[in-house]
């Protein structure tokens, strides 16, 4: 049984929560938030207890493991304080929008020894898992070209744009990290290009709601992957492989099986209307296996420097956003020992 | 909140259990089984309380209403023991074997007006419910064939058919209510021709592993059901129903959406390996409508008297197989005021 | 190189005869037609000549094949002057509607040991081709229940349905052939029932435009056809063969491969708008094989026998349609030697 | 009737007489190769005549349409000449690798009014051309962001490679010039880079074998295009344009509609083992729309103009290749009058 303290009681707060509650090796213990009574409506709502006192969540005699859902800005502190209290962590990404300062965080929790994982959830998508299993079974031989599509259906309010990095720290970083788990390589050059066709307004923020990025993987594998932050047809992710020997794809995925026929047409079922409701189970399976690793004292994955990695990318990548050319890849050296990415093969 | 009392600890106990404890309008109040371990094991993962007491169980003072789980020749004395409390009832089918009983108790719970539902789960599919839709929507006019397809994966143990009733009442009873619930009419006629090809013991019990039957309503439209027991592939269902203007399908479901492409082929995940994991969302989503009904105070469908009428369909088709020769299909009548079986359109 | 004549210029003539204008090893010398300004111009559109002299056409000096695609009620006529002329022949389906006269000239044929063929266009298709090989290869066991679909968009005129034989006969007959062809057995029992729900004028030809039949096969497995007249959505035709160890779809065929992705539907190309669009192709495969055999000096298939096997099961199910009951089929005995059906294993 | 010529008779001029001799309105006259017998047996097969005098093929007297299908470095001078003669052209592409040189002579021909187009088959696919009248009819609101792929499944041999032009020139080039003809847009600005990832040798030609391209459109809309030459799973062409209010996809297309059902997987029918196999009927579209065009007196398109902006684009992506960076793509100026680009809206 671990018991977990959850900082956040936001949108993503409250999916965490849920996930807790129903976790049958999961103690769940208390819910922080800024605003309490957020945090004492959700405590509530999950039978947990709500503190004012962050001093009680990081107490590593009532728990063992914190969830950090809180806003962004707060990462890296609530990261350190768990280091320091030598409690698990599960941190949403981003672990810090800057890069160096999530950089310093890493390495502080490094020496510290704790279990911690950044909160990848994509990776725990069921086609996604099997998709990496067969291309790890050597099922379509050596990786060659991955394209991924990460497809929004509107535009985020320009209050979240303001604050959220911009597209590929935002929305892109996951693709980042699923090309680099799926390859089990680190990108070395990248290319991104992008336009404001969606949401003219975006320009003022320097940022783009229609993008598309190469990466060139160290084997001369090529990677690429478009971003769009409105569809008209609902929330789009698919991903597909092509290996030496075959071709692996991860299908957009349907709401449901119904299909209508007519003169001239069929009418299937079609995507799901947000993100959320696509990937909804992949937060509970991420906890799950969180929650596994900590049960069987193994370290979870992805790991705090695969947070750094991916991000490392999306800096290249928004940097190439503006100069307009390819930029490569440069990642903090050297990795520490046992913080090697997670490779598939 | 609705105060619920299981009674049965078995599999399909322990399903139900599982969905009265996540209900957020639920109090999961007591389990009763015959093997009062059972019901305490079960009680006590979900926060209930074991009773080895009937009467505590259905006590309309701390009980709202019971769900019946238990063992098939048990249903319905505790459906009429449901109904002299006044009890609302949540019936696992069928509510006997033996259709004369059945009918007996049902006359006696209407006369008792409680709030009663047979828990044909498969009308809760997604699938279901949205080619039901699409059906009453008129989309693709009259109905005039209607095609179903359920499939196991292994015939069951002969213990176990030996007190199923044969493959019409044990099986093909849900599809005999889909295909009443979808074109909202009752069969008129039925013809069932049946073969022992996966397993030849199951003549010894008068019984079919392999069978179609052909259904006529009143209006002349046809259905088609095929029914096996043991497919070599998984679980199989599938519905589709042809009307005057156009097709609508609910089409086999894949557990996953990877495609794997090599020379000459295109392998897809496959179909579920066995019916719960296919059908196990619709428990929950048939207590969910029970619940709301009660919540609302209106009545839950299907009624008792669906029950009765899939029954009344499954004798003929059980009778048919013996005879060799087109059966008609006889109701109770006349039916009671309130109890018309529930008609889409 | 086979030298064609061609009989009957109507709308199945013309497209035979341009696939023998465009078949390397044919030499399409005669087109015969009652109507001769009809054979004339079909003809001349192919490098063929017209002659209204039928001993011409049945010239073994300047004819080594008949291709028969006149009028129903003269196919037994030309196929006894075939055999006659000791030619070969590839004949329409049926033989005669009169099954009594069928099998007399198949008898006649028979002793003359000319090469023969029924035009079974469909086992030509190359998805049943391919689904016959899955089945025969043994890849999903044994056969135990084979579904069958045949459904046209719109009811033939009334004078078409007065000469047709009725659906049985003239629609479902190409199915019976099929089951038989995909199983390698005689189905033993019939059992069919139908509707006019689409033509009520149909009633008074004594015709169905809705039906299903359901055969059992010698060795207890099942086969289910259902046969409409008029979808609403387009041609349909499907099967599906169910085994002991897996199962094998011939999927419906759609006449493109665009979708449309929108707010909640994705809208994919529909079904074929006829019957002829959907299976033209197959009147080409059907005479390649033919004249492959011819050339090789083999028995070409499905044979004559094939097609009164076929027609047999139509006249069972006819009768079961009127009677309301289950009736054996009946076949001819004893089979001629050497005409033993062509069984896939 | 349109009397054609056809120079060269390899492999593709081969394709062409069986189109040219099909074809209804079209007198197949004339073939002419440097390998005279080649030319002879090919004008045997189709009833031609062979002809080693490039003057009888050139004769408008006798002739009013070429085929050019000659080796690529003798396209220019064909064209030329087709052009003095005043004859119609219907050009394999590329007019000739050298982009100067093919301006050139399209500026030339341009002079003498001809009826000329290059061959872009691809327009022709069915599907392509469906996808093209869904992007024009506006059903997916502003084009956004168009995904090709083009993956062949074999190197071709490293001789053809050494006069190809290189995978830009010789494979990409058509999805170029389609992604041009979806959004009738010239691209402004091109991204691509490579890798020799299935034959190291192709470095010594300065080639790659697998490819990303990106383009940018005036509007600001994105192009990604994928091209290999080995996959490991058969030939493989895909096109989705994603526009502001929805998304429009040519799928992978299949070579049949079988499908296999066993325990966790289902097989289906896969790819096209190669690219002939995949685009062989769009070789007589194109025909079809050449010849059209000429009976009604219309400009044919794809227009020689066309063919010199997909190259210009194929130039552009060949230099960034090597340059490693983005470069612009420059188009001769000013547009001959009559000649703009062929827009869908």
């Amino acid at each position: 049984m671990q018991r977990f303290a959850l900082l956040g009681a936001g949108f993503i707060g409250s999916v965490h929560a849920t996930n807790l509650a129903a976790h049958p090796d999961v103690d769940f213990a208390f819910v922080y938030d800024v605003d309490h009574d957020r945090a004492a409506a959700l405590a509530e709502r999950h039978g947990a207890t709500a503190t004012a006192d962050l001093d009680q969540a990081f107490d590593s005699r009532r728990v063992d493991a914190v969830l950090i859902a809180s806003s962004t800005d707060t990462h890296a502190e609530h990261l350190r304080r768990g280091a320091d209290a030598g409690l698990a962590v599960l941190c949403e990404k981003p672990i810090d929008l800057d890069l160096e300062r999530a950089t310093d965080v890493v390495a502080y929790a490094t020496t510290r020894s704790i279990r911690a994982m950044v909160d990848f959830n994509r990776r725990f998508d069921p086609d996604y898992s099997e998709l990496k299993r067969v291309v790890d079974a050597g099922e379509i031989g050596n990786v060659e070209l991955i394209q991924l599509s990460t497809r929004g259906p509107s535009v985020p309010p320009l209050d979240y744009i303001a604050v959220s990095g911009g597209q590929m720290r935002d929305q892109t970083v996951h693709f980042f990290d699923l090309a680099r788990w799926i390859s089990g390589l680190d990108p070395v050059e990248v290319y991104a290009t992008g336009s404001t066709l969606a949401e003219p307004l975006l320009a003022e923020y320097g940022d783009v709601d229609t993008s598309v990025v190469t990466l060139r993987l160290p084997t001369g594998a090529l990677v690429q992957i478009d971003s769009t932050r409105r569809t008209g047809y609902g929330y789009d992710e698919r991903i597909e492989v092509l290996g030496s020997t075959g071709l692996v794809e991860a299908r957009r995925r349907r709401t449901g099986g119904v299909s209508r026929y007519h003169a001239g047409t069929v009418i299937d079922d079609g995507l799901h209307p947000g993100w959320f409701e696509r990937v909804r189970p992949t937060y509970a399976h991420a906890l799950e296996h969180f929650v596994a690793a900590l049960e069987q004292d193994q370290p979870p994955s992805p790991t705090l420097d695969d947070g750094l990695r991916a991000q490392a990318v999306a800096e290249a990548a928004t940097l190439s956003l503006t100069s307009g050319t390819v930029e490569p890849v440069t990642y903090s050296q050297p990795l520490p020992v046992g913080m090697r990415p997670h490779h598939g093969s």
